[in-house]
């Protein structure tokens, strides 16, 4: 048997171009995946200038299960993200932590030949996740990298008591205000702009500060400082020294968007609150289960505007994704609606 | 000064008998708290045959603060719970854990001469927590033992992505369930009648199996086992390893309710499938504060049944809990209405 696609790639431009995807085999514990959706991530601008098939938020229908398969069937509705294998017997898959592995097979280094751009994608069993019942698609995808992302240092280091920043209102943002305030946390918002306040109110915030043109954040008074900071915008300029004048002793800081730049923090203020920096990957597999359960009982959904799965269609969410134009994550699809 | 107050004790009759409270000084870490409402708890009834004054969740107002209290003062309105008092300097001290301090000051073994069945009490100000705006004193009362009792292990011992059974529907028990589904956990409830069906549905649980009549628990067919069990009722015939059978390896069994007899778990399951077996106390100081906060920001509130704090009202109270009869917990309060 052969499997044959079409696929969207990168190129050196930063066009996108349709290319075909073909393989001549199956192994025992990969399956076949019509994919009818994609969201866009922030991470696939990094990767839109590589010759590679972009895309890794994807859902869609097994078409065929490998013989070696356990847990998936033809018609199964299942999705997968940022990670696609890892080795199985190293200390971080054996603890839950498989996207740490160093042999992990990963978006942007392996599988250039695939991803949810495109109406096919082979992957190994292990590495794709049934979709609850309760979630359409659409809104599946958002959550397989982007919901992830923010979930997963949520349940490892966060307390539903913790009072939790969250920087910036966007396609990470908008999930992180759901997913904590849903396991009950005190949820603080940071926005560089006061027109994203209503929908962090709405979206399960209990308080709301605009840190345009605020040089010292002691000044935003906030009413009690924080636990935990979720840093989802601003890598680039990332003030570390600002933002711990809003934390309490031994807060817990996790910045989660990419800069290619250093992280810098204040040396003395870090040991001197006993402050902790973690870095965190998203998609392990225990936690994209759990992340799909978590959204699916609590009612969290992303906000999505919906593109065609054309190369006109992905143009223009990346454009729009570019210029901070998407309220709040681009979701690609085959079918206008299911 | 002179401190005088109205007091209700337990006797060997097991009739409850108004008394004075009278202390002829302050220290000055404590306050003079007007109490306005209390609690009535399962432990409660463990102690009325004591000649001592009964109650442990009291709430009231401050009349006076000693000259070095630091955080309190006259008319914050306030409550406190099970333990009055600590070391501060022993490892549980030092850990959050102060309930377990080998040397702290507990209902039924100190402070005999007052308790929250009563219109006065004095307790060191670092034992007495201010009650949230947000919180009617009559439904924070409830909160002081039998909300921090099921929040605490919550907090320390589950996730929000765990699948949590909760065994009983009680005082304890529809609390445990409002907690636990805030924290966005799977909440699955375990009762002996299917009369408390729909309460537990409404209070938060997403399935409900009744146990009246079960054998074998295996026949409950769950739908997926159990990360964590949460026991509020049934300490006296407590059948572990029938609740084994509902139980994922490696998960957490936390028993509340209180029997005087020994706790009887089968051996070999218990090793064999990593169970963890977890006894818990109620209110170190950091865990009242946050089940007062948390209950605030996610609107948990006690179903309550009101009673006038007088020896008719607390004796009916008592005879009400005694049968089964309060639904689902009992608050005694000087006024009808605030």
């Amino acid at each position: 048997m052969v499997y044959e696609g079409i696929t969207f790639r990168g190129s050196r431009t930063g066009q996108i171009r349709q290319s075909r995807f073909f393989r001549e085999s199956l192994q025992p514990d990969e399956v076949v995946i019509k994919v009818t959706h994609s969201g866009l991530c922030g991470t696939d601008l990094h990767f839109m200038m590589v010759d590679m098939v972009l895309g890794h938020e994807g859902v869609g229908i097994v078409q065929e299960a490998g013989g070696g398969c356990k847990t998936l069937k033809v018609g199964d509705r299942v999705g997968w993200g940022y990670t696609y294998g890892s080795c199985g017997r190293c200390s971080a898959c054996l603890t839950a932590h498989e996207s740490y592995c160093p042999t992990a097979l990963k978006y942007g280094a392996h599988h250039l030949d695939q991803g949810s751009f495109g109406n096919l994608a082979i992957k190994l069993e292990q590495w794709v996740f049934k979709i609850p019942d309760g979630i359409e698609s659409r809104y599946a995808a958002p959550l397989l990298c982007g919901g992830a992302t923010v979930f997963s240092p949520m349940i490892e280091f966060l307390k539903p008591t913790d009072r939790v920043g969250i920087v910036g209102v966007g396609g990470l943002g908008h999930l992180a205000i759901q997913f904590a305030a849903k396991m009950g946390c005190d949820v603080v918002v940071l926005s560089g702009t006061e027109a994203k306040h209503e929908d962090a109110l709405m979206l399960g915030a209990r308080e709301f500060y605009t840190t345009d043109g605020v040089t010292d954040y002691t000044t935003l008074n906030l009413t009690k400082p924080l636990d935990s900071l979720i840093i989802t915008s601003g890598a680039q300029s990332l003030d570390l020294a600002n933002y711990y004048k809003l934390l309490k002793p031994v807060a817990t800081v996790i910045p989660l968007t990419i800069s290619f730049e250093n992280l810098v923090a204040p040396f003395i203020p870090t040991i001197a609150n006993g402050i902790k920096i973690v870095g965190t990957t998203p998609s392990s597999i225990l936690i994209m289960i759990q992340t799909l359960e978590f959204a699916e009982r609590n009612n969290i959904r992303a906000i999505i505007q919906e593109f065609p799965m054309t190369e006109a269609g992905i143009a223009e969410a990346i454009h729009k994704l570019k210029n901070g134009d998407i309220r709040y994550r681009a979701v690609l699809s085959w079918q206008e609606s299911e």
